[in-house]
């Protein structure tokens, strides 16, 4: 992990992490072309095996980075490469959703969150590859770690292209596990925000009550600098670990279902960070807690058959076997008993303030293990389900390498709309992982 | 009111409700193309005064009825006509979401709402009218009450062509009052679903906490059959006035801001719904409810500054002096200061469900009198958002015409999720104005 952090040289600036790249160039001291060009070059040598990207968006990207070189410093994202999740709408770039019913497609308009990002000075290198409207059906892309294996998904594109340094920061979105879980298997940090605090304007709806919008980076402050363009929170931008949080080992319903690597990571993990000054505590699993997959299960079902009405109605043909039983599956959901599912959202998100109570964050598996073989699908969600129905801010983070060899990690999970604090946690849990 | 409901010659099928036109075409007594034709003609009428449309699509509307007339029936809405407010996205159909930057666009795929309607076998008649992305720079339509008034905003077409019966049902927007005023500026029903319950899926996003799809009609039947289709409960298309509901006054913080008319339309109703046997009491104000308004103004200024950050940076020229000051306004709101907003909210929306302790439903102005002079603008949501910002389901239901002739109503709100009963109620209420 410090690799990222240790002296860099010129002619491997797309090693930098988004942080490190924003203030040279903020200083001038690197250009944006340079930066762009390294990581454009990086992507001709990896791409033919990783898959990442479905357009990349070369000439334009150079020509907006010398752009950027001759003028004023823009923003927090001066000259930084972006990819951003094929989810996203980009003004006349390919955008497809993952989705041969929309090969082809040029969106009239960037998604609101991309167009913050080019605001802050970005460079959006091109568009990466998600799953099939953020769902399970996988795209080509392949793990940077191991190419045999998933990188998971949906966010399949983004996950792997900022792992194998093609570019600093992408775009991901989460709907069930789709930025903690390819976070994991590609041993990046992913960072969910909480529900509700960043538009989803120009971003394909899958589910109104659970899309949510983050990203990756290298570091903990890199998808923290991208949080803090897209919600306008400049405190994220100064993100520094501050003293020892106090943590909640929070092992989950699921806890069984972790493989032996997950298992291993949060005790290495919890291990540590008690060793670096950290408080470590086990956090009971409360009544409630396992029921929340199956009603993240049900509501996201329901949701998208209304979402995808028009692809349904126009184009099952096209529409994967996997997705059309799930739209199926949601087609059957009635409306009262999603009525009841709803309802209960609310109250299992009053009471999840008190897992919070005594700890500043919980630390919890964010995936089952490494990632798993590409034949075998992009992964489970499950580690990731009940907190996003929760709605509550997700930080997964790396901490070792598994028995294949692949990243393992733990996700840092804060209280609701407490997104500052659960970055600066896992800001300090990431700094002491990586000594 | 009873004027639509009594006998109804083959030749002017277009003042049929949405309701009776469904059953007569379900039973093949009329055919869809027959309608469709009524509502064309009513539209070749009455345009060129009322500027309720933005597109007309005739041809692709009179093949879609023949289409239905040949084959079985669809669902809930076969061979019913359907305005679609120019928010929505629809494929192929000119779609500028009330501003000059999309001139000319024709998105590739409808919005959800608009394809689980021709799901249902609605023949969508064409666009209408919305101010500039649901804000308040007006269009052109007028009130076909007197052409001089506005029909009140950001729904402005839809209202104005279901009051005006060129089309039983059309498509709305809510972010602060969009639904609630137009419909009450024309005179017609509006319904506001529970925040949440209705897709947004390619509906231009202007405010991801408050913005709302709903409909009108001409009854409150009406307006609950489009809501079964789009929220796909079936209950609410077999609504019936129930028993006499149990109704709180509630003149709100801003009563002395609501003009003669609509005072009087309060006690008109009040007294009506009193002497047919429903319980009617004042529900006083709690304290915080004086605060919502101004929390409502923010959020949707800092959320808009967000959600239409392209348009705002591509094309700033083509945004109106209006709307540029509210996204001014949003862009120096802090994100602490948002979120604190939005957390205030959330303890609002708890406190609020107090509200309904006693009563089924609260009566209070839906507007602050009768439709402005169209010069003067689309008219205050200054007595709708609170409600939006509550998330509660609303229904405008016309009361009686004011001092300039023109309608005044008042609004029926419900507690959160509880549409069907709000609807019951409001149909009880409506039908006994109406004698």
């Amino acid at each position: 992990m410090t690799s990222h952090r240790s002296s860099i040289s010129r002619d491997s600036l797309e090693r930098l992490t988004a942080t490190e790249a924003a203030r040279l160039l903020a200083g001038r001291e690197i250009t944006a072309e340079a930066l762009t060009r390294a990581c454009l070059d990086r992507i001709a040598e990896r791409e033919p095996a990783v898959h990442a990207w479905t357009v990349i968006d070369a000439d334009a990207a150079v020509e907006q980075a010398r752009v950027l070189d001759r003028g004023p410093i823009r923003g927090l994202l001066h000259g930084l490469p972006l990819g951003v999740k094929d989810l996203f709408d980009t003004a006349g770039l390919f955008t497809a959703y993952g989705s041969p019913i929309y090969h082809g497609h040029r969106p009239i308009a960037d998604a609101a969150t991309v167009s913050l990002c080019r605001e802050a000075g970005a460079v959006v290198l091109g568009k990466t590859v998600t799953t099939e409207f953020a769902t399970f059906q996988p795209g080509p892309t392949r793990n940077p770690h191991n190419v045999a294996h998933t990188p998971g998904g949906s966010s399949s594109g983004s996950a792997a292209a900022v792992a194998d340094c093609m570019v600093p920061l992408a775009f991901g979105t989460q709907t069930a596990g789709s930025i903690i879980r390819p976070a994991a298997f590609c041993g990046v940090v992913g960072y969910k925000p909480s529900f509700g605090h960043v538009s989803r304007a120009g971003v394909k709806s899958l589910s109104e009550t659970l899309d949510t919008v983050g990203g990756f980076g290298r570091t903990v402050q890199d998808a923290a600098l991208l949080g803090a363009v897209i919600m306008r929170d400049r405190r994220l931008a100064e993100l520094a670990p501050g003293e020892a949080p106090s943590i909640g080992l929070f092992r989950g319903p699921d806890w069984s279902s972790a493989e032996p690597d997950a298992q291993q990571a949060m005790e290495v993990a919890a291990d540590a960070l008690s060793a670096a000054g950290a408080r470590v505590e086990e956090v009971p699993v409360p009544d409630y807690f396992a029921a929340l997959t199956a009603i993240q299960q049900d509501v996201m079902a329901f949701e998208a058959y209304q979402a995808l009405s028009h692809e349904r109605r126009t184009a099952p043909q096209q529409i994967s076997p996997m997705l059309t039983d799930m739209l199926d599956r949601g087609g059957r959901i009635s409306f009262a008993q999603h009525q009841r599912n709803l309802a209960s959202v609310v109250s299992f998100q009053r009471q999840a303030d008190q897992l919070f109570s005594e700890h500043d964050v919980l630390m919890t598996p964010g995936a089952a293990g490494e990632a798993p073989r590409a034949v075998d699908g992009t992964g489970d969600p499950l580690f990731c389900r009940s907190w996003t129905l929760l709605g509550l801010p997700c930080v997964q983070l790396p901490v070792m390498a598994g028995s294949r060899s692949l990243p393992v990690g733990v996700q840092c999970v804060g209280r609701f709309a407490a997104d500052l604090a659960v970055l600066q946690a896992a800001c300090w849990v990431h700094e002491h992982l990586a000594r």
